[in-house]
């Protein structure tokens, strides 16, 4: 099935790094070394990463599994496409485009994105000295939310001296709880959208607006600013060019955290916030593009994933972060993986005959642990579970935090090392139950173990550290992206439910015939909500 | 194996009920009707139950297979054990007691339980005419804090009179968090644990005391409300009778928003929230209690989630709310539905020998659209979607509502519908490609369709739909449970966790010696963190 185009950038036809993963030989051996691999409880292994400890302890490991994992990545041109990712080079090859979000965090950036920086600090550090903007309302879905939400719930969970509220819900309650109690004449709203069309940020922006007009405020195009890789339809829309902040078509909306969509981070908190985020995303960076691979901590996580998602057959990752303030880290990381990794069809468009992503999602420990760790711990599957956790704290009880840091460890513990039949037993038999209530009971407490986990240790929760952690995570999914042989920069799947709403809202709308081939519950709900919208919203 | 403990009460030993899923010939006839059904998009499937409308025309059917699950349902003495449930039986066999929260909202309850409810409104009501409690800190963990923080969230989402911050985790910055800004003098911390010895909440509990008395308040435990089944720890605590609030032994903690929990609700929004709740969810009890096999909405949801789960494999399921105001919802349902399913051993203590609980995980649409949609499209497994929408809104902006509508409706089609090849190429040259890049292009445009979803609709978001969705899940939970034949109601996987991170605090404080049994790992780290507690937090 010859159907790689000739227009396929950098990829030639029948190359290794094209093929379906599933019919490489390395590919095969890999599976092998991984399947006679185990967890070795009495090993240590840790990799230093941009300040992160990350701990691999809890994974599959061999050496001949190692040695595979090397073969496995050269036959996948791995070093090509990292010198292509960092350097600008059409990674994202399904839309002919670099994915160069690496180039906004480098230590001395070109003019183009150091000038722009220097605009949004002085628009910051303006709006500061005034002490302008009480509240700021952030529009913005997806890749244009998550990264600023975690950020600001980061260094902003107690508070800040101006009022934050994200809006990104088409849902007309989000815009209205957005704008519910804020002063009109002391608020910011900041429309983040790369291509400026999106329909939730579009429509919720112009509810905005039309509140800043009914309050009577002076200038109503003064109080919003655009955040866009298309100036010309923010201008279009009616906003100024002092307010419109750009970003480059190269920086995909995942990737836009660290981008002048960081504008309310910068507002909310500080600018030392954005500027030590960048700095810890470029270590992790340096470290991905120099480190050796037995000591590179995004590709030992990347394969540790591979080897429970395509060997070991788990469908879903959970994200456990032992920090109340990063109760926004799963969200983001979600997003960043699932529109990633959430395909499968290989570069050249064939199926890669492997599970590719799985389903990423966690809660904050210890909340996680009232929430569903029963099911981590004895249902049927349960999942992988990344820990993070930092060492010291950034509070007053030290033994608040030795608890979080003792409840981190046990459960990492307890998902390895179970809890077997006999040690149930003794246990029921100790509380003086009768032998064979024991026998019954004990079978309810017996834990399998032997699931796998890694665990980051960051010193403390910074910006820098943050940046790190983000970028980890970046790299671990685009060398997933390798070696599933997948592009992790484009998000088709995100397109087509986009144009069927389009077709469905101007059915309910009455502005277009009911589509004939709909399903027959599509049609009766077109019908039945169609009909109520005349008489109520 | 005869491990069925004489003790075990009401499931005799070698019953239909207490043997393996795998075992039974009616399990192995419903598989094979089930693989052997398919998605009719032709045909519409809806029922009605307690005013609200579930459509599960997107999920397998055929009259072989509504056999096949009656048949099922009778071999594991169904009625019977929903009877068990319903009247207050020893439902939760392992740990010997009822489940009997559907108690708690039966139009006319107990006199204990009334009176109970009784005291609470009239708290309330003091409160209110006072207007006392300018703020509510509201501390509990998992089954004691998502069901209130769904309530608020719901009827609070535009702000309430009252500030209410939740505190749940042990990390300080929680508690740091959650006190941050608040007026002592004029603040009511409220503390829900059943049993009144949950690690959080005491030691948050006890940190919210502190501030009160350094803040000088005259009273310190005037201010504080107990909600627990132990009224004589909360005594001891220091809480005076009149300021503790009872539920019961009987009421699990996943079940507790029935309960005085919802004090904070009633503070929050108002009683009647409470009170409406309490309505729907009985609507639902009697619905589930009354209508026949085929029209009962929680024994078709269970149903269909067995399908998916035991037979086609899926191992997680989706919950997407198109409706902002449940942004706690996904969290709720993981709780209530992953400690409840996460179990892999029988009543019996046997190994059910089929795949469990699937893992829950989700996020409101529109929002979900742009984090993981892409996922649930073109991933390689994909999941089943519980999509959730209102008929009508509560704002004044029909547009908005009418995309919400569509989006919800078109994302369920892409799914069902998918994409072909043909299509996507016809799409690729419609758009001027030329036909090589046009034939690559349209492979990574495909959707390959056929995942299941339900659509539930509810009129409007009111305290009686909500308490109707939320008894929906839960009686869904409950059949599940049957089916699969393990105790819904208790949660041994919680407690091992709790064990080793008792005997690791100790270790890092030193307090205790370093268990010789840890893995390298957990050794590692607790030298790591213990030798930095004294240093610093």
């Amino acid at each position: 099935m010859p159907v790689v185009s000739p227009s396929l950038p950098g990829v030639a036809a029948g190359s290794p790094e094209s093929r379906p993963l599933s019919e490489l030989p390395e590919w095969a051996a890999f599976c092998g070394a991984a399947k006679a691999s185990s967890i070795d409880t009495r090993k240590l292994r840790l990799i230093d990463a941009a300040g992160i400890q990350m701990d691999i302890s809890g994974q599959v490991c061999s050496g001949e599994l190692a040695a595979a994992a090397r073969a496995l990545l050269d036959a996948r041109g791995f070093s090509d496409m990292r010198r292509r990712l960092l350097d600008g080079g059409i990674a994202n090859v399904t839309e002919n485009r670099a994915a160069w979000h690496t180039s906004l965090r480098i230590p001395a950036p070109i003019e183009e994105i150091a000038a722009e920086r220097r605009r949004l600090n002085e628009f910051v550090r303006l709006a500061d000295s005034e002490r302008r903007w009480r509240n700021i309302v952030h529009i913005g879905i997806g890749g244009s939310d998550w990264g600023v939400r975690l950020a600001v719930g980061a260094f902003g969970y107690a508070g800040t001296w101006r009022n934050v509220h994200f809006v990104a819900n088409i849902d007309g309650h989000a815009i209205q709880g957005g704008l519910a109690g804020l002063d009109p004449h002391d608020t910011l709203i900041v429309l983040a959208s790369k291509s400026f069309t999106t329909a939730e940020t579009l429509q919720n922006g112009r509810r905005a607006l039309e509140w800043l007009q009914a309050s009577g405020v002076a200038n109503p195009y003064d109080q919003v600013v655009a955040i866009t890789a298309r100036p010309e339809v923010a201008r279009a829309w009616g906003i100024a060019d002092a307010h419109i902040f750009k970003l480059w078509d190269w920086v995909g909306g995942r990737f836009s955290v660290w981008s002048a969509v960081s504008l309310t981070t910068a507002l909310a908190v500080n600018v030392d916030v954005v500027a030590g985020m960048l700095a810890g995303a470029a270590a992790m960076d340096a470290h991905f593009q120099q480190a050796p691979l037995e000591e590179n901590a995004p590709i030992q996580m990347a394969l540790a994933g591979i080897v429970n998602r395509s060997v070991l057959g788990y469908g879903s990752l959970n994200i456990a972060p032992y920090d109340f303030r990063l109760f926004n880290l799963v969200p983001y990381i979600q997003q960043l993986e699932m529109e990633s990794l959430g395909k499968s069809v290989n570069l050249a468009g064939q199926p890669v005959g492997v599970p590719t992503g799985p389903a990423v999602w966690g809660m904050p420990g210890t909340d996680a642990q009232h929430t569903f760790f029963q099911w981590l711990h004895q249902g049927s599957e349960g999942a992988p579970v990344d820990f993070i956790v930092c060492q010291h704290a950034d509070h007053g009880w030290p033994d608040h935090h030795r608890s979080l840091l003792a409840n981190c460890l046990a459960q990492r513990e307890a998902l390895l090392k179970g809890k077997s039949y006999d040690d149930a037993l003794a246990e029921c038999l100790a509380g003086g139950m009768d032998a064979d209530e024991a026998k019954w009971l004990a079978r309810h407490r017996v834990h399998p173990g032997g699931r796998p986990s890694t665990l980051i240790v960051l010193p403390r929760l910074s910006p820098y550290t943050l940046g790190a952690l983000l970028a980890l995570y970046e790299h671990k999914i685009f060398v997933q992206g390798v070696v599933w042989g997948i592009n992790p920069f484009d998000q088709w799947g995100v397109e087509y439910g986009k144009v069927l709403a389009k077709g469905i809202t101007a059915e309910l709308a009455g502005e277009a015939a009911v589509d004939a081939r709909h399903d027959a519950s599509t049609a009766y709900w077109v019908g039945a909500f169609g009909s109520n919208q005349a008489s109520s919203s």
